[in-house]
């Protein structure tokens, strides 16, 4: 049987877990060694872990100090792994843990980091979501259910201490120009709340102080949230220190491009099954800055969509140059609209195109002043038809059912 | 056999065919009037009315005169399609003029409307496509071959007054934010350039001062530049004058997510065979701000990917806010030095970009402060193997040809 | 612009074109030589030679002698290929005459060749298809309109004499097992009706008396109906004689898997653009003995199936050994079962499986005594949801419209 | 959690598992009873209930006693399910046991079943498959991995009285054709190995002697070995009696269509989460006869193929009539003279067809007097590039390994 390399205790704090740890920085101990070729498993909590529920009240979203997130597993070192080489990681399979078959998803208050469309949903909301093998649905949202892309949103490598203070030299200056913004512009380090894995005493005070925070990707990967980074597909990471030290977390049972709910996919604990192979010098060989990588072969197989435009003309008619952001903000509001003539609340709209595997691309991003993105809906994944016709809409919901909402306090 | 309702003839100027316009404007009269449930065919010149030729030199790339753009086949009334409709166009197929089986792309000197990628590539180049029944290639640009994704890359309905007056108003107060910027951040009426269809003397003029140019994408549609768009989907567009008035134009014969050369796709003269039908009050019904549409079942089927990821911190190191477009100008960076290892020159490679059925996807837009953004390359277009290996990558392009270049005067 | 290296005119007797001819021969004289890696176009009358009229008649397809198909264009020579070689043809575009944007389908009576299933559909009978771009529709058969699979039913290189030899006598030992059957187990030799090309005189007599007919798929291709076959297909043809001798014809607009209704798929007239190259001593080198191909990067990408499954026992509870034939047979039925629930006739059920982009998958065939196999019907093909579900059917189709039928006389 | 309704103990021996049946008779009692709506796991023995092992002999596939099979799991009872019914099964998901992560493939004897080439491959021989997540390798076939389509081959309902007096009745009137065949043309009840559940004495040895085999696919579908019935896919099954009585067995980690080799795909222990629903009177509302189903949205989703061609000229040159058995073994046997010039042994060619998602498509039958039949081979399962080059091919595979073989006694 193929070895679990980190296992994980959902009825443990995370923090008493010494082979996770929720800060990047190269002091992080490796918690275990393997070779090239090697397949194994790494079990993983929830990003919060554990601090979500599954239940009927949306108080733990609005309540959650999100410095503690992301909880990751790791770091695995890699044996004959260096700087400069890429450590080539096949995704072979991910699942939920046997007896935690849910997830959740949800919008943070905008007084708590918000989300892609927190101006229009500013208050704390939760959907659960439970699945039934490679499918889901959930209770808060009905007429709804599809096949999961399971994904790790958080993986990558260690960074080494140059690259480290590029990233918290940039950040900060961000901050600087607006430092009391709600949402923030970036969160810098935080020792408070950070979990060094195996590091104690003053090593691990140390790097707490610097170590960056798991909330955007960087050049190494990590919280990438990219739906197609699958089980089955194939990364090409850049390494950075000796052994690699990958470590990743945050899994995700499906998500829609963007992850635009932010809290988040789906958010599930569960484990993640890999190999592991190096790539000699492959950064140079390829002129590798971010991970590159290959789909996998299995995926949800929705054909018919109901693809939706959006401008760089914002919701109050602004006019912005050529801004993906908002033309793709845009594009989601039509589609809520759209979702709401047939009986969904814009919350369950939301949830929707943040959980299921619905795709954001990017059109034209140079016809001037106009970006457009369009934003592809699966038919499929609804128990009714939502294609257009000459009679008007169906309201299938009939709106006795919605989200759990906790305003404030 | 489908009637061809409006014919060009690419040896006259476009200016000469009044059944052509290269403006948005209500008061352009409808050059024919068709049923709900008719076909027809239109034929269209290229976006430039033929001023880029079939030649081994950029100097028409570097000296065209973008006011002139886009010249437009249409408009086209559908009797009874009143404001507040749906208009439904099917495009049934798409395809080059039998005797001009060509196309262009190329990159804009910077001084006259760059790229996307115009910092790296300020000078005006040009690549030339020639077609094989479903399939194109380059002379300019060896080792690649694929079957197009051919769509129009603007279409859509007239606006009425008040749509047009909100244009020109919101795309001013942009442009007076810097008003000598190079390249502008957007383009206003222009009255000397102006084709208005078969208005004449005062009307003419008093259309042409205020006519919106036609280069961004707006509600109505017009220049989106969504590859998917491609022959066989159908399309659900506002209409807000009476008949609608359907024009269309600027085909292409492939083009990647973003139309990053802006110069452009693989540009060119053909036809489109179109079925239209009305969907009364469409708008309203289905709360439609801009138009939505259903993919084509028959594009090309590529499958295997490799993905170039990008996020928000450009390539001088300076840190954006979840900015998707700096995101995939990474991406399509990262693409672009990847290619060069294989013998490609960055001009190739940028051309590859924009002209293949590359994917750009939004990937994460919440990550504070980083977005992520992924370029998806196919790799079966390629005579050779791109994926990484062992050995490293083999230069199978000797660098013996490039792409024509002509330096700014 | 492409060279059209044959051309035909609808308006002519295919007898009276000398680029044409309907029997396999060594002696028929190539009508055109190319180089490889060139490229050009064919034309092709529909099989019938035009017999097949756009009418609302079955009289034709019951009063056609079948003696006179196919009617092939061609053979054409590639300069350099010789015994042995493997000829590569690219399928660059398929399409069917400008001006003749139909096609047929139907079956013959029992008494002039039959079908798959002749003793459910012992009569002739017959389906008209107007093609509107990609799409086809029929005026016989109300609810279904689908993108077409276009493809050359046959296509093949020249036998070489000893192969020839081989066909014509392995084919009348079987018809000699049964030689008065209806229909008839094969078809030998028939000088009367025979085509030779450019034969003419004594060459013609002595050819015709022994050219191979070309009603089935032989060790070169042939008429092998095989749909992927399609546009956009690479395929490696077996070369037996200098120069190969290409010919080909019998293009459908589309056809499912079987070609179940014989007369046949959606036949039509049309033009084949193709590019060759050949791979010496492929035959030898890969061990060829049929034609392999590649399929097309560009087909319909119907997703969702109703599938209907097949054993062999036959309608009249007979056991048959591993045949797959009659499981096919079967699954067939069991399909137009269904169909006819929602209100279509046997007839129009029947002709939906022979022209749409059925699929026939063979299942297990090792499970004594029954084979299984499988028809894969699109569901997306039809207006109306063919789902089952749990109010039953609904009767979408009223029954007032059906196929012309036309008794034996 | 969900409820796992049947356990099954792979060191126990499956004839004291009385929740597990090797024959089809009604009066076999249901093992435990579920709703309409409720979903449950089920395990399984391999289909020969442990008798073939891991390890590097085909002793015991050349040993095995076949009257054995195939040992299923259940019957299910689904409450209101009555005659007439379709029982409605969603597969929700599908695995290996988790300390079970192989599966074995191989050829029987032809003294002892054989296999669909078993004159060329007479005598026994296995590979071993090793599972690593969603992927499998053999060490005994090098070169080689892919993603499982992992399915039952067998599931089904419990025949009535008269359904099995028919099959029984129809199948010996096949066997009496030639009673002493090798192979046996099909298998008849037999007592002595019968496993016939919770039956005991008398009314089990009455049930026994007249208990359908399990070889055969039939009308209430059975060992279909359909690949496409796979995780994720929906099926509706005829309901004979009471309750139905629903059971299944005989998992299949991947297989290709025909599953060619008999013994058989990859084959394996395993589980099946399903869910169950009732289609009333669904029979007759729908003219089934037997099962339907829908595929699975994830599936592995190979796109690039090389396909062979094969006509029904038997590979000693035999004519045969429209025998489409006949034109897929001819099919795969050029697919496997094919692979051995990459330096396969031809039993290990057999075994990938066997194993891998191959695709068998039925393309003409109704050309006199051959029909046609294409196998697929996704070529992106292989390490290296099987397309044919100008080179020919290159021999990746040193036959350094091949398949055990054991010779008959």
């Amino acid at each position: 049987m193929t070895e679990t390399l980190i296992k994980v205790d959902l009825n443990q704090s995370a923090y008493d877990n010494d082979m996770v740890h929720n800060r990047w920085h190269p002091d992080i101990p490796m918690v275990a060694w393997v070779k090239p070729g090697d397949d194994f498993i790494v079990e993983t909590y929830d990003w919060t872990g554990g601090f979500i529920k599954n239940n009927d009240s949306a108080d733990d979203v609005r309540d959650i100090d999100l410095s503690i997130v992301h909880f990751l597993s790791g770091p695995i070192g890699v044996k004959g792994a260096e700087p400069g080489d890429l450590l080539v990681v096949d995704l072979l399979d991910i699942g939920a843990m046997p007896d935690s078959q849910w997830g959740f998803n949800g919008f943070f208050s905008k007084n708590n980091g918000g989300g892609f469309l927190t101006d229009h949903f500013p208050q704390a909301q939760k959907s659960i979501w439970d699945f039934k093998g490679m499918y889901t649905s959930s209770r808060h949202i009905p007429g709804v259910n599809f096949a999961g892309l399971i994904h790790p949103g958080l993986i990558g490598c260690l960074p080494d201490p140059k690259l480290l203070e590029t990233w918290n030299t940039r950040e900060q200056a961000l901050i600087d120009t607006n430092p009391t913004r709600v949402p923030a512009l970036a969160v810098p380090p935080f020792a408070a709340t950070a979990h060094m894995g195996r590091l104690t005493g003053d090593a691990k005070a140390a790097a707490a102080a610097t170590g960056a925070r798991t909330v955007p990707p960087r050049e190494h990967g990590g919280n990438c949230d990219i739906k197609d980074l699958s089980r089955g597909s194939k990364i090409y990471f850049p390494v950075y220190v000796e052994g690699g030290g990958l470590s990743m977390g945050d899994l995700h049972f499906s998500q829609g491009d963007g992850e635009i709910t932010f809290c988040g996919a789906i958010e599930m604990a569960g484990w993640v099954h890999l190999k592991v192979e190096v790539l000699k010098g492959g950064m140079a060989k390829y002129g590798i800055k971010n991970p590159i990588f290959k789909p996998s072969p299995v995926t949800p197989n929705y054909k018919d969509y109901l693809i939706f435009e959006g401008i760089s003309v914002d919701e109050y008619g602004g006019q912005h140059y050529l801004d993906v952001h908002i033309a793709y903000r845009q594009a989601c509001l039509n589609a809520i609209e759209y979702l709401k003539k047939f009986g969904y609340s814009g919350a369950q709209a939301y949830s929707i195109l943040g959980t299921a595997p619905v795709q954001g691309h990017i059109s034209g991003v140079v016809d001037i002043p106009n970006a457009c993105a369009t934003l592809w809906l699966p038919t499929e994944i609804f128990d009714f038809d939502i294609n257009p016709t000459a009679d008007g809409p169906t309201k299938f919901i009939d709106g006795s059912i919605d989200m759990p909402l906790s305003p404030d306090l």
